[in-house]
C-alpha cells in the first residue's frame, strides 16, 4: 500500500491498540485486492489500464474511514478488535472505486499529467481511454455494491455519486467567478469532496450494525473532516511541494477554481492589492500566472498580506476539532482514537 | 416523446392489440417522466443540463424492449395487456439513463456537435460539463436501480456498465487497426452495443416474473437485435442522410473506427482498390477524407465494388431473423408481434 493515511503517531502500545492497527492495515491490503479483483478483465486493453490504476491508491482516506468507523461502532458492543467483516472490506472497496473514478475523470478535466507520482491515465492513454475507464470503474463500484445485500447502501452510493457530480458542475459554473463567497464555497465543497467521505464513515457504521442516529453522527464527523480535507488540498495546491504532494499543482488556479485562501483574500484585500492578485490569477501559467511555480510564490506573498493562508488553516483546524467532538458519544477505544487522529492528520498532512 | 421506435406498421386492430399499443406508449411517457424526476436537482446549473438531456430521448429502444419483453412474459400466464407494472417503468428508465450517459460521453470522445437534431452537451456546455454530467446520469441510473428491491438486477446493470465500457476500450485499442477481422468486430459490438439492449430484454422478462431460461431467451433476442442495430448504425454513418439521422455522421471514419462494411471491403478488395480506400480513410475530413460529405460518397463507391454494403445489410437481416426465432417459445400475443416488428424495424430504419 502506497502512502496510507499516517496513523503512526498512534502510540497505544497496548495489545488492544496493536490489534486494531494490524486489523486496519490488513483490511486495507484486502481492499486493494478486492478493487483489483473487481476491475480485472479478460480483455488485455482493459486490464492494462486497470493495472495502472493500482498505483492510484493513496492515503486510502475513505477505506480507512469505513473500517475505523465500523470498528468504533462495534466497540459500543464491546467488540472492537476486528477482524474487519467482509462486508466492510467490500464497502471500503466501493468507496475507494467511486473515488478512483472521480480522480481519473478529474485528471481529464484538469489536463493533469501526474497523479500519485505516476502518469495520469489521460497522459498515458489519452482522454478518450480515461473517460471510458472512469465509467468502467464507476460501474464496477456499483456492481460490487449490489452484492452487499443492502439496497439502502447501494442507493446511498448512487445518490452520493450524483451529489459529488452536482458539486463539480456547480464548481464549473462558478469558474472564474471572482466574487464567489465563502458560504457558496462550503456548500460546493460539502458536495464535491465531503459527501463521499461522510458516506464512508456513515455506511461503515451501518455495516457494523450501527443505528440511524449513530450513522448520522459518524456521517457528521466525516463531513467536517471532508471539508477540512478539501481546504488542506486547496492550501497544498498553492503552497505545497509538488515532489512531496505527488500530483500536478497550481491546477486550481490554472483552471479558475477559486480556493478558500483566494476567496478570503479577494474579499479582504484593498482595491490595489486585489487588482494585483486578479492580474496574477488571469495571467496564463506559461507567462508567470498563478498556475506556475513562480506565479504560485507570487500569489502566496499576496495572500500573506491579508492573512488568508492563516485564515484557511484556522478554518480547517476548527473543522477538524469539531469533527472530533462528533466522536464524543463513542466509548474510549483504539478505533475512536485513530478516527480522532485522522482528523488531525487531514489538516497537518503535506501530501 | 421524440421519435420512438416505429411500431406504426403494427396493424392488429383487435381490442387486445390496441390496448398493448396504448400501454407501451403510456409507459414510455412515464419512463421519460421518471428519468427527468430522477435527474432533477435543486441546483440550477445541474438542472439546466438535465433539461437539455430531455431532448436526447430518441427511439427508446431499450425502454420499449423492457416493456414489451415484460408484456410478452406476462402473456405466458395469460396476462398480456398491461398496465405496465411500476417496476418495469423504473427498470426501463434505468436502462435509458445508462444509455443516455454513454451518449453524453461518446459525444465528447467523438467531438460530435449534433445529437437528436439538437446541440450535444459538449457543444453546449463544454467537454468538462459533459464528462461530469455523464457521471451524474450513470450514478442516477444506479440509485434508481437500487430502489427496485432486486439486488441481482442492480448487479447486472453495474456489470453491464463494465461490459459496455470494456467494449469501448477494446474499440479504442483497435482504432486505425486496418486489419481488424469480422470476428473481433462482432465480439466488440456484442459488448459495446448489444450488452445493454440484451439486458433490457432479459431484465424486462425478469421483473415480469420470467424464470432464468425465459430471461436467457429474451436476452438472446436482445443480443442479436443489438448487433443488427449496430450494423445498421454503421451503415447510416456511411450512407445515411444527416438531416434524417439527426446526429453528426462520418464520425466512425473520422475517428478511425472500422465499421462492418469497411472491414468486409478491406478483406475482399484487390490490392489496388484497397490502396485507394486506405488513402480515403487516412485523409483528414477537411481534405476530402471519408469523414466528410464528399469523402463519404467516395467511400460508398469503393464499398460498392466489393458488395460490402450489401454484405453488411445481409448480416443485419440475418441477425434480425435469428432474433425473431428466439421468440418462438412465446405464445402468440400483441407484445410478441411487436418485439418481432422491432427486429425488422431495427434494420430498416433510416435514423
Amino acid at each position: 500500500m502506497a502512502r496510507m493515511m499516517d496513523l503512526s503517531s498512534y502510540t497505544d502500545a497496548s495489545p488492544g491498540g496493536a490489534a486494531v492497527i494490524l486489523a486496519v492495515g490488513q483490511a486495507c491490503s484486502e481492499v486493494e485486492r478486492r478493487v483489483s479483483a473487481t476491475l480485472a478483465s479478460d480483455l488485455p486493453p482493459v486490464n492494462t489500464l486497470c493495472k495502472h490504476l493500482e498505483q492510484y491508491h493513496g492515503k486510502m482516506v475513505r477505506p480507512v474511514l469505513v473500517i475505523l468507523s465500523g470498528l468504533a461502532t462495534a466497540s459500543t458492543n464491546g467488540n472492537e478488535k476486528g477482524p474487519v467483516p467482509d462486508a466492510a472490506v467490500s464497502l471500503a472497496a466501493v468507496c475507494e472505486m467511486v473515488h478512483l473514478a472521480t480522480l481519473v475523470h478529474d485528471d481529464v478535466l484538469d489536463e493533469a499529467d501526474i497523479r500519485r507520482k505516476t502518469q495520469t491515465v489521460n497522459r498515458l492513454a489519452g482522454n478518450e481511454a480515461a473517460v471510458i475507464l472512469g465509467d468502467y470503474v464507476l460501474s464496477a463500484a456499483f456492481a460490487l455494491c449490489s452484492t452487499l445485500g443492502d439496497a439502502a447502501i447501494a442507493e446511498t452510493i448512487g445518490r452520493t455519486g450524483m451529489t459529488l457530480c452536482a458539486g463539480e458542475l456547480v464548481q464549473l459554473h462558478h469558474r472564474q467567478n471572482l466574487s464567489l463567497d465563502e458560504r457558496t464555497y462550503y456548500e460546493l465543497v460539502k458536495r464535491k469532496t465531503a459527501s463521499l467521505i461522510s458516506v464512508s464513515a456513515a455506511l461503515g457504521c451501518r455495516v457494523a450494525g450501527g443505528d440511524a442516529a449513530q450513522q448520522a453522527r459518524l456521517g457528521a464527523f466525516g463531513e467536517k473532516l471532508g471539508i477540512a480535507f478539501q481546504i488542506q488540498d486547496d492550501l497544498l495546491d498553492i503552497a505545497g511541494d509538488q515532489r512531496v504532494v505527488g500530483k500536478s499543482l497550481g491546477k486550481d488556479m490554472e483552471k479558475g477554481k477559486l480556493t478558500l485562501p483566494v476567496i478570503h483574500h479577494l474579499a479582504a484585500a484593498s482595491p490595489a492589492v486585489r487588482g494585483r492578485t486578479l492580474a496574477l490569477l488571469s495571467e496564463p501559467t506559461q507567462r508567470g500566472g498563478a498556475g506556475g511555480q513562480g506565479g504560485r510564490a507570487d500569489l502566496m506573498e499576496q495572500l500573506e498580506t491579508t492573512g488568508s493562508i492563516d485564515h484557511a488553516r484556522r478554518v480547517a483546524d476548527t473543522l477538524a476539532n469539531e469533527a472530533k467532538l462528533e466522536l464524543a458519544w463513542l466509548p474510549e477505544s483504539p478505533a475512536r482514537q485513530m478516527l480522532s487522529l485522522m482528523a488531525d492528520s487531514v489538516v497537518s498532512r503535506a501530501f
